[in-house]
């Protein structure tokens, strides 16, 4: 356990979504476009008004950008970076690959970001400069070789379209195993060393900022697809690494045209 | 709980799969190849050596066909049907998303089916002329209401090459969800009321046998991809739905040129 208040204040956050988000899971109602009253969107919905009560009632002097209810104060110094249900499709597939996803940024840098996997039971906690902690237990990612050794992991082959689908698909070549459908968790297996790259785009802040610490602590590298550190105003387009070695190989991979 | 002996047989395997399989997930040994003896190898040969030991024990009458030890007596009556680690990819990105399935097969027809997702906790029972049950529970498909409203899975776009690229795409198109990397665990959802269609190429008699009393059992059908019945000589082209209307659909879909 940490003594640092601001990651216990994180997992306090985690252990409040996660009974929230599984009282709407496989609930078994067909319809479920996000713009209705769907499953998914009320778990979304819930989750996020109780961890920003939460904060409020905490840190009211700290921001908030949360994925339903959009920003507040999020010029303040330190500021929660909130997506109640990453893996929205999983979650309506009753798929247990959704995670919600807490992160503290500083400044622009995020220093504390948790995974939490409300039906697997799983929990994945970043500290920057501190290792990741896998349910409690010290996490490190793999060192798989290089790339034609690697398991890349995206949340479908189908979101990359022109130059980015030709890039995906000279890393995706490249590689020795492809998993698709994983969402966050994605994330987690390479903190956890079992995937050693994920690629993904259209990412929003709250989608990429608590993977950071999560990735960093356990020894790999996350950037955009330029390699530049990922921030509040970032493109959206996420490559995370095992390895720096990794790292630098996709890079040059996805950059080479 | 069954009183069917067989029934209460083939969960016994399960119950026995389950542990053996665990012993090797998420070793973190990053060769992986399965000419080796990497962790899936070891967890495959493990289990179905176990379960082989049991079955000749309780039955030594009955025929066994099993993934890695291949067939012994397969033209009796009654032939049980093995997949110790159905998911080997899944398993070595140290994704839960893998099972073990077990089939009793009597002349020809599956009759008792078990999807047993070891990492999850997980377990489906079908039995033919019975409902289906999900942790010992009944479990139904559900009415999507047609092809747009459809959650589609496959295990990955990319098995499907050429003309059966091309049905894939269609039925892809035309549902309103698509999600990848389940293996067998997409067939339990589609009993659980949670998927509507799946679509797969390139299965062995071990990978599918066991699917279809669960999925029977549950209100859904599920075929080769002209529409006929699965059995132990069938093309290893599988198309499952939540309803015999969606299935009618989803082939026609497919079968359009």
């Amino acid at each position: 356990m940490t003594a640092d208040p601001f990651v216990a204040f994180a997992e306090s956050l985690a252990d409040a979504a996660r009974p929230v988000a599984m009282r709407w899971f496989r609930t078994g109602i067909a319809v479920e476009d996000k713009a209705d009253a769907s499953p998914v969107t009320l778990a979304d919905r819930a989750v996020e008004r109780q961890l920003r009560q939460m904060i409020g009632e905490r840190y009211p002097e700290h921001g908030i950008l949360g994925e339903e209810q959009g920003g507040e104060g999020i010029d303040r110094d330190l500021v929660w970076v909130l997506d109640p249900i990453d893996g929205t499709r999983a979650f309506i597939a009753g798929v247990p690959m959704f995670g919600s996803l807490i992160a503290l940024v500083r400044n622009g840098t995020p220093v504390v970001g948790v995974i939490e996997m409300p039906a697997l039971g799983e929990r994945f906690t970043g500290h920057a400069g501190h290792p990741t902690l896998a349910d409690g237990k010290v996490c490190h990612t793999r060192d798989c070789g290089g790339l034609d050794h690697a398991i890349l992991s995206a949340t479908s082959p189908e979101m990359f379209s022109g130059a980015s689908a030709e890039a995906f698909g000279r890393l995706a070549r490249a590689v020795k195993h492809r998993r698709y459908g994983l969402d966050c968790y994605a994330f987690a297996l390479v903190a956890l060393g079992c995937i050693d790259l994920v690629m993904e785009r259209d990412l929003q802040p709250y989608d990429y900022m608590a993977l950071v610490p999560v990735i960093e602590g356990a020894g790999g590298v996350i950037t955009d697809w330029q390699g530049k550190p990922l921030g509040l105003n970032s493109t959206g387009e996420v490559l995370a690494a095992a390895t720096p070695a990794l790292h630098r190989a996709a890079l040059a991979m996805i950059g080479a045209a």
